[in-house]
């Protein structure tokens, strides 16, 4: 029954590895300053503001490394202290880390900062970058503890967020702060149980949209399952949403969501019985035009945890029809003593119980939430959990990654010389390194994966850039920021390797003779090529010959003939005499920069050809990268020992 | 949330690979002749009996290759047609593959075979080495199809079997063939639901046990999971019990067993939440000594499986506390449609459903199953599932191997000269490979691995010989039969291998000058050193030099030292000029049979010594291999282009 899984078999590598030196990343960080683990950026200003361990700054989102302001908001003494006698480390976790920074009206921000276990919100005004010191309890926005989980989004001036309520952090809330109507999750297991949350985001409904209906503010994180048992506590991924015009109840849920539903969202392999079972991070593509926003995620699992990581993506329409028509699970006492959780057959409560305000509950005269009937509302109060999942498109993971812990995902669509759109995965890693991948039908890569960040830093977050033209992709990590671009066509110098990325946003320039960013091109006419099948039949033929590299060497001796490529999915073969070298020891010595050839003979002597190998598309593309010659040094003529007749 | 597992961390790897040609194993194949999946072993008479496809050997257990008898079974033309139209395999699945060899009285064995999916038994008359021919209908007792799962143990001339009962393998089935009481499984899901049957044994009472305990006869299988409840299948391991003298219920339960009771047998590593719930095979350790026999399993995964396996171990009377003293599990019906399995926490019918009789049963006048009451017996067939676990010793696996698929494990108990017993474990793989390892207190290591089979095949059966003196593993594959000893001392040629080795069958024989099989030494006296610790310090001084090689070579020319050793744990320490050697291309490059160095000059002349290092108990132990001296050829005077004055 026992089967060995090849992970290779379906997980792919990244086609190549940009490190540090390799490529220019403009780095932020200031001496003594740690954990810039909270971004926002302001598109209309150029201005990417970021939240540090005690200190807020501004810098150029064109380069970060241009601080524009900094004010510091640090714990005071007598906080640090009180905070250290109740057992937390003084030199860490008694200080402030800034968790919450999102836009607010008159040109300010709000913000929160952990505060030494005493979670603070603050008002930061841009026209001075000071921050007014109105010091409001942040209970409930913001972590008491700088090691939890949280996550906020602010929505027409009211912050939605995720985190946990306590000093021990024990009582998880979603939570709405808002000066009109606060709204808060009930402190009960149904509702959640030791979340971690990852992510928050809303989905406006559309303007004019014939049945009314409300915007969302959907939640995502993983919990401890109640639904389903094992003999380890198992832990599921969850989406959960709100309705943004909720008010809570008149008696029943007074405060409290009275639209609060959630779901497991699943990311399951059928085929090989893989269970990402853990959710690390959410983004939602809201695209453009008017199309259908779409959720990814990047998973992990707890469960004979090996290093796989996945990512799933889930139509919004799929979402909204697990809550809007799904079925609810129902607790019930089995025997006097055990919870069994089971779908609920039952006559459902009307309104639909957590259902947002539409038109069809207004024209039955429930305007807003303060005056839904009793049954409804203390139906939802016991059945927040769907008993129908939500489901990833194809049924499956859209990428598997081995040997790599994932923190945070960002994804942009971005559309190609042919017309058609992509979806670029960026995906950062613990090891401060970032994938970019593309998975269209069944073209599955890894593009590129680029170092961000020396000594193997963990990414915190990730922020992709929108602005026509300045794009580029934001990563904190606990030493600093970095701002990097989203391709590095420049870094491809012929059309062959141009055309070999496979990179939606580089296409061959033919007239300046260089791979260009197809999004920076002002004037992207026909002359462009771009060939994602990889088909480099379109490339102009090339004048320049192959370089060449002549040795002359004793015989006996040996020889290096240095050959290298970028791509790390080609193979490299080597020509000899019409055949294809074989590898064998102690006469070749294939090293990662080429080809060592011992003890040289006449025989070795003529044109060695390097040339890289690809597959695409069931095709082998070949390329010479370098030709090498050996010949023989004729020796001087010395004295020679035969005597003469 | 997500944890890169570093597995290298806890899986240990096999400190030696002994391949094909380095031992000497004696191997059993007739050409022509496959499927060698049946082993029994007559120590008395030193004869293994080998059960093959359409075919059944005695060889000699002491040497396999002497083929004493040999018996064909072949399917008759009418049934293998007859089984081919019903759309199996005419070549390979209609064919007669003998599962059971088993002994019985007046020197015959009982044997079944598949027989074109026609289960069939018989008896091999031992005098003649003929079939009686009595065909007897094998449903039951054999699986239909060869490629289905089974076991099965002759007790007392009962044989016990777990197998399945028809031709579409749907009809699970643990079933007792007797002329006297047959009895088998309830065909209902609580019983057994869709089973892989991999082991039985019997564990006897022992002889005047005060409580009059019946002789027990456990199964091991893994099964899909009623109580357990996840968004896929969930397979689970488990151990069942059935009573040697039942004989099943008067009105309910006529026929069928009255004391089958099922638990899971956990194999779970907490501290990184390894789950192994597929288990692949068993062996019961039963001492020659009245210590308490122990329970062996293999066990892999089906959820995220990456390649681990585990080997789990349990005791006796846990199991027994556990069918005797456990609460049952109790499936209830929720909210109308729903089934869900809890404890059952009511009362329980007297005797103890499931129980096997006993003095206390006995005395209340219950004197065998026909005459317990109704109650307990519609108990046991509502409750054949424990709430109670069996867990292993230790709460976490002895061992946890990696990218190995393990098929069948034997262990051994040996006594060292320490006065300790070790359990060494030998563990087979698909691969046709054999793991021997030991796990003592916190002592895990895999003393060595040992190619078995060539081409990878999958080890199919074990078997182990436990003989004095005459003690050796068989192992069966698809192509033959192969005899291995349990140890190659012989193979470590100085005391300092011998004890590096920590093998509890070796030990350094300082007459002999020789490392000696411990068990087949006929005086052990006090002379012999073994240290399990690895300390060599026990042995006697080397009067032996280590190997020295010179080299005499050209300036700027490139020499090849000879350096390498068998144990894959230890590594390979180059000193020269009292320092360690650092590895830097281009000047070294390391080899796994040396070290290479280019461009000899001066500077590279003198003493290289190559030791082999190996960790032992916080201790680094270092042992010199080889020493090299290099020097440079003194070229003979030629011209010189320098003028005298």
């Amino acid at each position: 029954i026992c089967i060995l899984l090849g992970a290779a078999e379906f997980v792919p590598s990244p086609r190549i590895t940009w490190h540090l030196k390799e490529i220019n990343l403009i780095h932020f960080h200031v001496q003594g300053v740690s954990n810039y683990s909270t971004l926002l950026l302001s598109e209309e200003k150029d201005v990417l503001y970021i939240g540090a361990r005690e200190v807020i700054y501004a810098v150029s989102s064109l380069n970060v490394t241009e601080k524009l302001h900094e004010v510091y908001w640090k714990v005071t003494d007598e906080k640090n202290n009180e905070c250290a006698r109740k057992g937390k480390s003084k030199q860490t976790e008694c200080l402030n880390y800034i968790r919450v920074i999102q836009p607010f009206p008159d040109n300010s921000l709000y913000v929160c900062g952990t505060n030494a276990f005493q979670p603070t919100c603050d008002y930061l005004d841009l026209n001075n970058f000071q921050l007014l010191g109105k010091n409001e309890d942040g209970k409930g926005r913001c972590p008491f503890d700088p090691a939890q989980s949280y996550t906020s989004v602010m929505v027409d001036g009211e912050l939605y967020s995720g985190t946990s309520f306590n000093f021990l952090g024990s009582e998880p809330i979603i939570f709405r702060h808002s000066h009109q109507s606060q709204l808060r999750t009930e402190y009960a297991v149904p509702w959640l149980n030791e979340p971690s949350f990852v992510y928050a985001d809303v989905i406006r409904a559309p303007a004019n949209n014939p049945e009314g209906e409300d915007d969302k503010v959907y939640f995502f994180f993983t919990e401890v399952s109640v639904e389903y048992e094992f003999f380890t506590k198992l832990l599921i991924p969850r989406i959960a949403r709100v309705c943004k015009g909720d008010q809570g109840g008149q008696r029943t849920l007074q405060k409290k969501w009275t639209s609060f539903l959630k779901a497991k969202l699943i990311c399951h392999s059928p085929e090989n019985n893989l269970i990402f079972n853990v959710v690390s991070d959410v983004f939602i593509l809201k695209p453009s035009d008017s199309s259908e926003p779409k959720i990814y995620g990047v998973f992990a699992s707890n469960l004979n945890n090996v290093g796989l990581s996945a990512v799933c993506a889930y139509n919004v329409s799929a979402v909204e029809d697990v809550f809007a028509k799904g079925k609810y699970m129902h607790s019930a006492t089995v025997e006097q003593s055990n919870t069994k959780w089971v779908r609920f057959n039952g006559e459902i409560p009307k309104p639909r119980p957590g259902a947002c305000m539409n038109n069809e509950a207004r024209a039955m005269n429930y305007t807003n939430s303060l005056n839904l009937p009793d049954m409804t509302l203390q139906f939802v109060k016991d059945h927040p959990l769907m008993d129908d999942s939500v489901t990833p498109n194809g049924n499956k993971p859209r990428l598997v990654l081995q040997n790599v812990t994932c923190t945070q995902i960002v994804v942009d669509r971005v559309k190609a010389l042919d017309g058609n759109s992509y979806d670029i995965m960026f995906i950062s890693t613990d090891k401060g390194t970032l994938h970019k991948a593309i998975s269209h039908d069944t073209d599955l890569r890894i593009i590129e994966e680029i170092v961000l960040f020396p000594h193997l830093q963990a990414v915190q977050t990730l922020l992709l850039s929108n602005k026509e033209g300045k794009r580029f992709i934001y990563a904190g990590s606990n030493t600093g920021v970095v701002q990097a671009p989203l391709a590095f066509c420049e870094k491809f110098a012929s059309c062959v390797d141009c055309i070999l990325a496979r990179d939606p946003y580089c296409a061959w320039h033919p007239v300046k003779s260089s791979c260009v960013h197809i999004l920076q091109e002002s004037n992207v006419d026909g002359n462009l090529i771009q060939k994602l099948s990889g088909d480099i039949s379109y490339c102009p033929d090339s004048a320049e010959n192959p370089k060449g590299m002549m040795h002359t060497v004793k015989p006996g001796s040996m020889v290096e003939l240095k050959c290298s490529q970028k791509s790390k999915i080609a193979s490299v073969v080597w020509k000899f005499r019409k055949g294809t070298l074989k590898f064998k020891l102690p006469k070749y010595h294939p090293l990662e920069s080429g080809l060592v050839i011992f003890n040289i003979t006449e025989e070795d002597t003529g044109i060695y050809n390097c040339s890289s190998q690809v597959e695409v598309g069931n095709k082998i593309i070949s390329q010479l990268l370098i030709q090498h010659v050996i010949e023989i040094e004729k020796l001087p003529t010395t004295m020679e020992s035969t005597t003469q007749p």
